[in-house]
């Protein structure tokens, strides 16, 4: 069940069953030579459909898709938020949940740099109720992250998949996802080199320098969408079970 | 062409071409008993993605898809930021698009509630480059934004098709594009009264008062997905000519 | 009846009365080579006062006197806020005046680079309760925004008065109600040309290379202290109707 | 010299002759029974337009005209501005001055509880620069502020008009000014005790508390028109000389 | 009773017996040739510890060790906050004490560049509940800040151990102080000139020029460890005193 | 060397020998009836002037000694800031070093709380620079957080100290090194239950219902002042060498 595809009266139905929501979170940015710039957003936004596929128990809620992705600014079409404004965007986010009764809500990840903020986002919510005390006028909320390649058993999948230069950005496992999701989006464009190098950053220039083409570590091209269907289905089977768990704590 | 479903290496290539974006921007909100949350963002994602098919010279950015919409909170599935969190994310995309080289932003709206604080947020990009003097090192943008129903044309095509009750919230016609969109998610439930009441609001408590079903004076029963594949063949020109305008601007 | 010329006992017995109050609000940029850098501010200080004079039921805060006029700093004497700090200090003035049980505020403005940021400040004041839910502790408000040229007949007499070349920046209308005002300070300098030429604009840059005296459209060579007189009467009269009518909502 | 009834031709041709401008700082709260809200406004507002009269070298801005009154708004029509929203407003107006090529800014204050936060405006704004290092792109700003009871002499004039019981809020002097400004506007309201009880204070409900019809340590009802034109006499001619020193300085 | 000394038990029980806390709050900034950087954090965190040994009713929090600063910031190793920054920063220590149940929170200040914005920092915490109104739902706090050469008879102290070139920077009292603290830390560097000039300043490049090794009007010279120890023996004493009446209030 | 008890000129000097400095930052929150509220702040503080002792090139800043402990409220004494307002102080400590031309600022970590919010500042920082374009006038910052526990080797040694019910907060480690930097603060009592229990938190009232004495899976019982000056020992020896491959980077 997804939100942007329901009426609020379904919404409201939803809510007497359950009062936990998925929101797929994600990024905008270049994902080297052959991955698209949406693959962090596209990721696990496919994952979460497909887990709510014909799902009356799991609603899925719209992509948050500009994440924290300072790093990849010197690459064009790469977009970022500040830390400090997506801090304000989720609790917005998570305040509009809150107000309609919704009291666990599961970000799904798809992108390293959001972590972090994610979870400061998380404290800066908890932090208004812990600040009034108990008599809190506003209701308590539980928040989760899990990014989709932390789901059990997925990255068991990938490694089977791609024994050799996962990598960690642009890794043939998302990269293949998003091929899955749009196969007519499949390129084949020469990797130079084959594997990218690996290591550490600081801001937009300096992972530039580091890393030409945009990727680290990885060799996209063992990307296909025959992979990508296979990584999409193991995490959609383990997001439902890991959101019943989250539903159930 | 997608931002999203584009590699960085591509829009380095359109960036030789154009300096100038198209950003769909909407809002997660209720449209009544028949209409999807989803509505205001997935029209001008729907328009904005017809015009650029097979387009190389019209690119598409991310949907900004959670907007200004604190009134519709006493509908389930209503999600809102505030004026001031917009404004800062709405920066953060712009700053993001001008370092590298955009110079030209066209926000595609499909909320009304949206259209101040975007015009807010247009001030507040414009203010840091008028403070600092003509010396200021940030380059200039040239932002603009439109209504789809906006478009030259469109709303003559839309009063043809539902030449009544059209009304201002969960209309005919804007619901036709969502069933255009999603053929599966027609709804056909009876709508009490036939159309809805008219009016002004404040606050969410307000709204809900005086809208109980969260329609204002329309009467959506008339959306059918033909409509709506009218109402958007219709927009994606007059897009494709309104962005080309602003582009020669 | 002004709150600035009221004690702390004579507000309190207004608020007997009743519940709401007008608040100026204007800006403080150019206008053109005759026109006052106050105009905006100048104009619904000037209706307002009119209106409010020997009129208990219709109590005048004080005038919001800087408001966004980033577009105007290419020319000496511009002042600006951002729009998230006056996003900020409207809901500083909303807030101080509910504390004291003020309901509705109606906020009469004279500049049309407020009105977007002014919709935008509601919002944000509304969206604290909508948030909250119905239970917030936090009591409803009703704003509304007037500019001053948009009262019931009030363009009609502008019309009359200067059927031509009346223009959108530095307007004759806007201009003869600062003359009546300030009959000492009457302008006579020679305009070239004598109507300024139309457009739009971004920042203060762009604004100054299009409109190089500062005018848009307009002729304000016709502005006498007779036609601000005139107009003066007819907006105060006008808003004192509104006013009524928003009392009464 | 007036900036909002100059035009902005007239102001360019000021900061040929001067880089230095007055801006009238101060509140909006209540003054006991017999004083009026704007006093603290009013006050500063006149005096700087007694020293700006027929003076090309002296210019004066618009008033900043709600300020830090939080301990006030236990009584109806009070306002204030979060000392943070202040602090966003000021720098916005020393940022707009700068732009022109001000170079200094004489803050005129009229309200005891701004102080601190003007104090903390001006390191804010000095800030910026001092961040950025001595290459800083922003040009620097020389700001003071100056409560107009301080400036030279003045304070000698109000003690020998009232030698006793001039306590520290609505004090026969303020008051008196406000009489000389608006002498339509002179209250008689016997004031009960004659002279207000003293001490400190923190937020609104404990200073109404302790200062049960507002005032502190002051008996107003000394206050008269003629002891008003003379403190401003003796102000204005003190701050032309304050103001021409700290233009030369 | 230090507090980052003891349990969280310990502070429970110190709650039964009292509800008021003192916290140094310091800078951390250049003190000429001689002095110590973290000069104005240890003076109040020594005269604090000093007061709080052996006595189980006055509890010292940690020290608020970076202030504003900016002016300093021309000498390698000052560091400030912005006022702004520093405001959240007081206000969400105020928030977490009051939430424990402290209703008197005593700021023990070492800095002159503190002051403004910790009053500041007080009024934006008292605007909260002054805004809210007399059913706030947050309790109330009452603050205060005292400079140590501010506590009763502490001044006189040092005027008879350094009768001349006190000065009102990098004094040889608060050099004193730190020497007593750290005996190890006296330099003994030839100062040149002997006494610093006086005078005001702006930004941190101007308070270079016009104080080239960072004193204003001090000879720190005179600064002893005994000097130091006596100075702090008097100005404990006094705390103790001052804050039991605060505490009494 | 540290930067609290150096004078402007020793810094000055330093920065000829080197650009790096280390800056520990902790928090003030419960540990436990045994532990001190200030434990997370004095590991980092006491392992870096043990590293920082006769070391002419390890220069250590003030200790950010209140950091992000929401979650920790539910007990007397514990102290937080909200992420937004650490994230805007980080933001200032760094901006105040780059001006100084420190080029690499490393934050010792002592929270496991921090960990999150520390990263997301650091990327404010960076994306400063990012959004600016590679002509930024912002020099650039080298940023590194590191957790005591987590430099080379510290960890074998805690576990060969206490093999068993380390836990994950007020562990028997930390505990130790604040005994042996304050031999007088041990703490004798009882634990009921031995071993606390593990598992996860979300706010404040949370916490304290799963953690009712505050620890986490721990027994601080086995906690000794010999074990905490190896622990010490261990980790200052990891520290400079750290360090010194972080300046070498």
């Amino acid at each position: 069940m997804l939100l942007a595809l329901s009426t609020w009266c379904e919404v409201e139905a939803y809510l007497e069953r359950s009062r936990a929501i998925i929101v797929p979170i994600g990024s905008m940015e270049q994902h080297g030579p052959t991955g698209l710039i949406g693959t962090d957003s596209i990721c696990p936004e496919v994952i979460a459909k497909a887990a709510a596929e014909d799902n009356p128990d799991l609603l899925v809620g719209p992509t948050f898709n500009v994440g924290c992705a300072q790093h990849h600014l010197g690459f064009p079409g790469s977009m970022t938020l500040r830390p400090s404004t997506m801090i304000a965007a989720i609790g917005d986010w998570c305040a509009s949940l809150r107000r309609h009764g919704f009291e666990r809500i599961y970000w799904l990840n798809g992108h390293g740099g959001n972590i972090a903020t994610i979870a400061a986002a998380f404290v800066e919510v908890y932090a208004e109720r812990s600040l009034s005390g108990p008599d809190s006028a506003t209701p308590p909320l539980t928040l989760r992250q899990r990014n989709w390649w932390d789901l059990p058993s997925v990255m068991s999948v990938c490694k089977r998949l791609h024994p050799q230069n996962e990598g960690s950005h642009a890794t043939p496992s998302e990269v293949a996802i998003t091929y899955a999701a749009y196969p007519d989006q499949v390129r084949n464009v020469p990797l130079q080199p084959k594997v990218a190098s690996s290591g550490g950053f600081t801001d937009a220039e300096d992972y530039r320098q580091r890393f030409p083409d945009g990727r680290i570590g990885s060799d996209p091209s063992q990307a296909t969408v025959e992979a990508g269907i296979e990584i999409i289905d193991a995490a959609a089977k383990a997001l439902q079970e890991d959101f019943s768990a989250f539903c159930a704590l």
